[in-house]
């Protein structure tokens, strides 16, 4: 059996924050939604997250969690330090039998991989206790961890180091498994006897009979997170990873340092990534696109060839063969098909645009359908709210929609109708007309203003 | 009493420009602009700016400073070296008593703190002369220091070291305090006894009796620039310097090596300021606001909660609850209120846009004021100017202006206005009524280009 | 004599790429094309290229190479190594006296005055082999060297290395200089003995007599790309050396890291380039320009004094002292003359603009002539497309078009031409005259929609 103990109940004070610490993003989740993501790969029996600062935030933050069913919260009310979490977490556990895993909301980078092998470790020795240690070039900051060979002799927190104790570069990770029932025996017998008046669950190891250290060599994953240096930090870690992910999956960055991708987004090979670009959410790029530079797309499917230059797209689909941009914007729940174009300074809202279709230059085409091989004129606009409410527009196949005209919806534009350039069209056209308001042109000689 | 000298005669031959070098810029201001800031921590009696090469540039870049009565400029003609910049110096301080700060115009990452305590150590050790040192791993290009103790026993510039003397990593900052008195009494002493012919200020040390380091431990204190690429290094250290501090404060960036914060600005806490942001000038970014990705800033304020995303705002005013982009661009002197939405490609100029407006879309908006809960439909144009003055176009609340309209200013829409799509509207129109200037659509059958 | 032999047979497995690995680019061009342009320098009697695996991409990727006729494709199938494709190329140089320099197509960064160095050492040294070495921190990848003085003992392929002969950090840089009656002699003799089962060129070292090393300092020159990393590192390293040669010619970089400029673009003194800023192709930026941030310039030319702001521009050319952007989009084929303006989401497009123009907003001008001291009002688009073909609009000068008026071209507009806010223009304008398509507007009180 496996206990998993998110300890979440500290408030973060040097994030200087309304919101509590766990509750901060890194690519766009919550360090707490890591933390949980990292614990599904354990399939542990059950995940305890302790509360106590703001707890409610943090219980809400996680009401849409697919996971939610097996996540039970324990309110830790005062909050007197680590121990006293776990003290408070006994009552939950008083029939349990098996390893808790004490992980931490703040240090988010943590893999199962390494989770999996301390519990391993922890197993096959029989230990009481297993603690993630490793060398820190510079400690400070973290509890130092003395050795005597792979047993934990003692952990000292910071606070309560010595000099030389300080001088040691071995850290405890504030990452545990225990044996439970033998940290259940003792877990009350923590005394406050440090300067910050706390329970530490540091001082459960001088309670134990066997402690050992799992060394681990990576410094990133246990990188824990104080104070929004140390976030930016984290950032850049994970960011690292994944862009060394794709790159090794065969995808070009130009400018890595400068472009950002979300976990969840896939990448087909021959992409070419320009500098500043960011793909967020859950997106798909597929193979041979060109994707930047200063290209933002969030939730969104981009089809293989397809071209996406300084704009910006938000959950629409992009087919294959598409050129986007440079500023181009392409708001939700569109649908570009094959071949099209959309070109500089347009907008595009909840439209299905089919093949071939051309819309170049400062239009906006909203609650839209575009027939196939149709132009759609520079400046063309598509007056879709009458005050009230959004209408629909329809533009068929083979179109020439005029430039500067206006489009009011609710309106029909049937098969090959062309649109005079600067015509307000409020009635439906049928197929192979033309549809034109305009006034004729006079010229008046030897004019002045 | 405490003067300061300084030093901005030089040429600064290896910037390759016409500038002269301490009017290169880091982070908005000139390397002396630092300097000078830098000085007014200290409370100087005296500051005294050595000129020489391209002098009037450098007075005239001043002309504006606050502090400029008590700065006095001294000409440096020819320039001989730091040695006779001093002696130059000297006639005007002929009568002085007290401490003489020596501070270079091209080492501008200084802080008022090691002065402070370079001045205090100087006064405590009565010592004729103190000068910064410490140890750089790569001392290439500067004079090394050889010490006995806190003693300086002599100072060798680079150019004049031999091979042995090179390896010596700790060097002269070129920063020194000294007693006036002593140095007034061998300044004239010194001896052009080197290979580039110069009077060296660093040849005073031989000839004073009590010289002492003061050692610091940051280089960056004392980067000195001469090239661009130590410009270059310098931008980025003030940029994290000033990252850092905000940081603390509670800002989180998400990319910080790509965005950049002038020195002035203010920002509250939990704002997050995406990649490739840059808030220059001195701007205020209040709490919770998001700021990016790809956002310029420049001299504006921006209240609480406001999302300003890939846009470019200028001298501006932005109440909470704004949002602002993609690809827009708010020019000088607009204030935009409480809960007002401002779209892709539109550009707003000295307008004041009242609460809960929307101008969504290609749009340019100059010289207007907009009532509240007006709705700007896309491509509407202010025509403000009628070729020879600007001229002012007044919307009022709760109207909606069709697509593609061009309001020719000066024109009133009082309250509750609404105009037709595509409409030139020139007269003014009252409260509660449509203004159209539309020629009526007709279709034309079977109708071929 | 001198032949150069550049290796390109192999895959480049770890690219994962369709593309053959000496075709991907950095800085716009591939790694082949940098390793002929590197050779071009030394002025070799023959060039080689070595290719096996999609031969015909590689070929096809030089057929507009300007010195196509000097470069023999050798054709290495199967390919059994680095030693095979040697053999191949020896039935080409049967009667060939002189030096061979081997060369990989996947090195790229090698500079000419290392490889004529290396020449130069293997000639006055009278080897029969000379090979270029380094020490690296982080060997791994790298075959190791075992020197005895300046000689080469063995080289032993990382693959083949026992654990203690993979601690040497001396490695093969894989350039090696060859005499070539020397290595003739000996090059059918190598055997598949180690277990890749391929022909090793590294092993004619040992069937060679006076084999030497030519260690250089610099890791750099000698990166080897096996993986989209070391791609991206590459490309790194040469946009820092690129930079670096800018800021010592007297180019302001703001932020370096986030900007990028081609190899063959020319930049003045004193000119800034703000942060994410790229200049590609043979661009010219000219002293005192100021580029971005945001800016993208490729194959363009931008006079002196002239200020690019957040914009696009390709093949076109920009006189002096001429502004654009933010948010302005040049595609090719423009020219702008000096003192012009061109602002915020507007589009050129073949056209040429004289000088002092303003075309500040919103506006689209394809194939158009626009004459000096015009201003092209807001929202103006040139309806330049009839369905079929591309026609050109004539503005002269001193014109002041209307906003939102659309020019259907192909139409002229004499000089001192004015046209009416919202007009539609299809018939041509004489000078001194006012166009105009207008209804008149109509005001309807107590208007509902």
């Amino acid at each position: 059996m496996l206990a998993v103990a998110i300890l979440a109940a500290g408030k973060g004070t040097r994030m200087v924050s309304k919101l509590p610490k766990v509750l901060h993003k890194l690519s766009g989740e919550t360090l707490l939604e890591r933390v949980l993501n990292v614990c599904k790969d354990l399939n542990p029996n059950k995940i305890f997250i302790v509360v106590g600062h703001e707890s409610s935030k943090i219980i809400d933050s996680l009401k849409n969690h697919p996971n939610l069913e097996n996540i039970n919260f324990v309110l830790q009310q005062p909050q007197n330090g680590t121990g006293h979490a776990i003290q408070v977490l006994s009552k939950e556990l008083q029939s349990f039998s098996g390893n808790l895993l004490v992980l931490n909301g703040d240090v988010p980078l943590i893999t199962s991989k390494t989770l999996k092998e301390l519990i391993k470790l922890h197993t096959s020795e029989l230990a009481d206790a297993t603690l993630i240690t490793t060398k820190k070039n510079n400690p400070h900051g973290y509890g130092r961890v003395f050795l005597k060979d792979k047993f934990v002799n003692k952990i000292i927190e910071e606070k309560d180091c010595t000099e030389k104790e300080k001088s040691n570069q071995i850290i405890n990770s504030g990452i545990y498994c225990y044996k439970w029932e033998s940290l259940f025996k003792i877990i009350n017998n923590l005394r406050k006897n440090n300067k910050q008046n706390e329970l530490y669950l540091t001082d459960t190891i001088s309670l134990l009979n066997k402690c050992i250290s799992y060394y681990i060599k990576s410094e990133e994953e246990i990188e824990g997170i104080n104070n929004r240096t140390q976030l930016a930090k984290c950032e850049e870690i994970i960011q690292e990873r994944i862009k060394y992910k794709h790159m090794m999956n065969g995808v070009t960055f130009i400018n890595p340092a400068t472009t950002s991708v979300s976990e969840e987004s896939l990448i087909g090979i021959d992409v070419v990534i320009e500098a500043n670009s960011h793909i967020r959410g859950k997106s798909v790029i597929e193979d041979n696109c060109v994707i930047g530079p200063n290209t933002f797309i969030e939730n969104s499917y981009i089809n293989k060839n397809s071209k996406i230059i300084n704009s910006t797209i938000l959950k629409s689909e992009i087919q294959d063969n598409v050129s986007i941009g440079p500023y181009t914007h392409i708001r939700p729940d569109c649908k570009i098909s094959t071949n099209s174009k959309v070109g500089n300074f347009v907008e595009l809202k909840q439209s299905v645009i089919a093949e071939s279709v051309k819309i170049n230059h400062l239009s906006y085409i909203g609650d839209s359908n575009v027939g196939k091989l149709t132009n759609i004129g520079a400046g063309t606009i598509t007056a879709n709210f009458d005050g009230t409410n959004k209408n629909k527009t329809f533009i068929g196949e083979n179109c020439s929609v005029g430039a500067n005209s206006v489009l009011i919806a609710p309106v029909i534009l049937e098969n090959s109708v062309t649109t005079g350039a600067g015509s307000v069209i409020n009635k439906n056209i049928e197929k192979n007309s033309l549809g034109i308001s305009r006034t004729k042109q006079i010229n008046i000689k030897n004019w002045k203003k």
